[in-house]
């Protein structure tokens, strides 16, 4: 495990401000190359965009996907004594487990593409103050989870997709976006693992709390995820900022991935120019946060689970397009006649 | 190579008022043991369906996909002759040269998702009569065509995707959709493999025309395919029929595929009830003839290449859908507990 370079939100804001760009020759190269192919211009739709953004990011106009790593981060959440999960906290670790039993669906889906799957549990028998009643963690708590997904990176991987568990999780999500890009609570608050209208009303008045006990959050990204957040989310952030360093695209997969995502757009811009947005969650919010953000989902099935499934099966979409980048003839090779 | 239980479109259709249903009892099981898995109830969302759907057609309530299969069909059309493609006739047979080397997309998509993949180009030598001037094909020669894609289909696979290559048959598959469905010619031509404006309204006119030259093919399904169609969209029909008859699920590819199993849904009801829409093309009219044959297809990725390259895309989202099924472990087996 590599250390992380900071020890504090300072130290990691600089980190994100000398981050580096895609090539731009590579991506130039794999765009002359697409052209080339044994297809009409632009027949393989997406696929072609984003062959081309892989190129770059790869630094190679012709890539192969062939080491992806999911890793999905763990965390407890003190929120949860307020009633808006309708699974008991000590789900986490029970899933956890299952994880680590190879049981759950992001086994499944590591193994159907190919991805190796680690599983990192942070500080389960801690969970994070209830954000109702001031900050979730300390900024050493924060940075030490940022550091935890800094380090759970494996350079080797050429792709990665960011996933979590924390019961009471989706309501730390909606308190970092309310935080992070204003409207109501309301308009950021769920069904989650599946609670009712009335549920879905206490986790908004949860949220809206969490921001008047924290005044700061609105006013900064790490300090969002720091005051509203989590564990499982701080890591994620530092996981998809560890793959920007080392050239790694990165899959987003639902509404919790895509909070944690959401605040390192918020800390440097351009932070998220390596990541794709996997799927469009049915948890009602995430589209409209991804819109923000201005990413276009690769699928929408409605999905709900967390866990990195959604970015695990979009893996399988990102293969075939490289697939096909890479593997086809061209039209001189293949004496195939252009149009 | 199975030889085909008909020589008539008579034939043909017995065959298809004879063919099987889903196991119901597999498919019930598959929804209980669907209740048991460690997730939230519903939150792997459309993979739940799809994971039942597929068990109820396999009959087996904990399925594995392991031997997808992708059958290629080409074929040549005499309406080329109207300057309906952007791309010259004779790109068919090259193009069957390319798959046969391993050159195409639809290629690099097999390897990728693990799919056996089989090209028969049907009588490229002697393509389908000009269908503004009468019939594109006798009985004959369109019952020798839906044979050979009865015969195409390995009982052994357990996933089928129907591809196809034609210069030409986006104009086709038009005139079949417009004779199935009504409308007018304009509604259901579109780009193709890439026509101007220009090109686009001549492929309107002669859909028209075509349609006024066999006023037969607006009664009957496989009229449709006989006057209009062509031998690799009767060879598409033949083997979706098949995949029936042996409990082969199917996902269909774009808009030509499309049309030629909207034949079959218009010939016998339910006909397509083994069968999923892999994705929605760009072109134009295909989204219109998916709601009209009440399929929702699994990607929407701009893609609109055919060959089977979108049908073969979404076998990575069935495959990741049973694996999930059939691998995860129940709340029992996982000591997880229940919401």
């Amino acid at each position: 495990m590599a250390d992380a370079p900071f020890t504090t939100f300072n130290a990691f804001r600089a980190v994100l401000a000398a981050q580096p760009g895609a090539d731009k020759a590579a991506a130039a190269a794999a765009e002359a190359r697409n052209a080339q192919l044994t297809k009409p211009p632009g027949a393989l739709g997406r696929l072609e965009d984003l062959a081309i953004w892989y190129a770059g990011w790869r630094g190679d106009a012709r890539p192969h996907i062939a080491a992806p790593q999911i890793v999905v981060f763990a965390g407890n959440h003190g929120v949860t004594a307020r009633g808006v999960s309708a699974f008991p906290a000590e789900v986490t670790a029970q899933m956890v487990a299952n994880f680590e039993a190879g049981g759950a669906a992001i086994n499944q889906l590591a193994k159907a593409f190919g991805a190796r799957m680690d599983v990192h549990a942070l500080a389960l028998d801690t969970p994070t103050a209830d954000f109702t009643q001031g900050p979730a963690m300390s900024e050493p708590e924060a940075v030490a989870a940022l550091a935890t997904g800094w380090a759970a990176v494996d350079p080797a991987a050429d792709l990665l997709v960011t996933g979590e568990m924390g019961i009471g999780n989706t309501t730390a999500a909606a308190a970092v976006a309310h935080a992070l890009f204003g409207g109501t609570a309301a308009q950021w608050v769920g069904a989650g693992t599946g609670v009712d209208a009335e549920g879905v009303a206490r986790k908004a008045e949860v949220v809206a709390a969490g921001l008047a006990a924290n005044p700061g959050a609105a006013q900064d990204g790490l300090e969002a995820l720091r005051c509203l957040g989590g564990r499982e989310l701080a890591a994620m952030a530092g996981a998809i900022a560890r793959a920007r360093a080392e050239r790694i695209p990165v899959i987003l997969d639902g509404f919790i991935c895509t909070a944690a995502a959401a605040a390192l757009a918020k800390t440097a811009p351009g932070a998220l120019d390596h990541v794709l947005a996997g799927h469009e969650s049915a948890e009602a919010a995430h589209g409209r946060m991804l819109r923000i953000i201005g990413k276009t989902p690769l699928l929408s099935l409605g999905m709900r689970l967390g866990e990195g499934s959604g970015g695990a099966l979009a893996i399988g979409v990102l293969k075939g397009a490289v697939a096909c980048h890479s593997g086809m003839a061209t039209f001189a090779e293949a004496g195939v006649s252009d149009a």
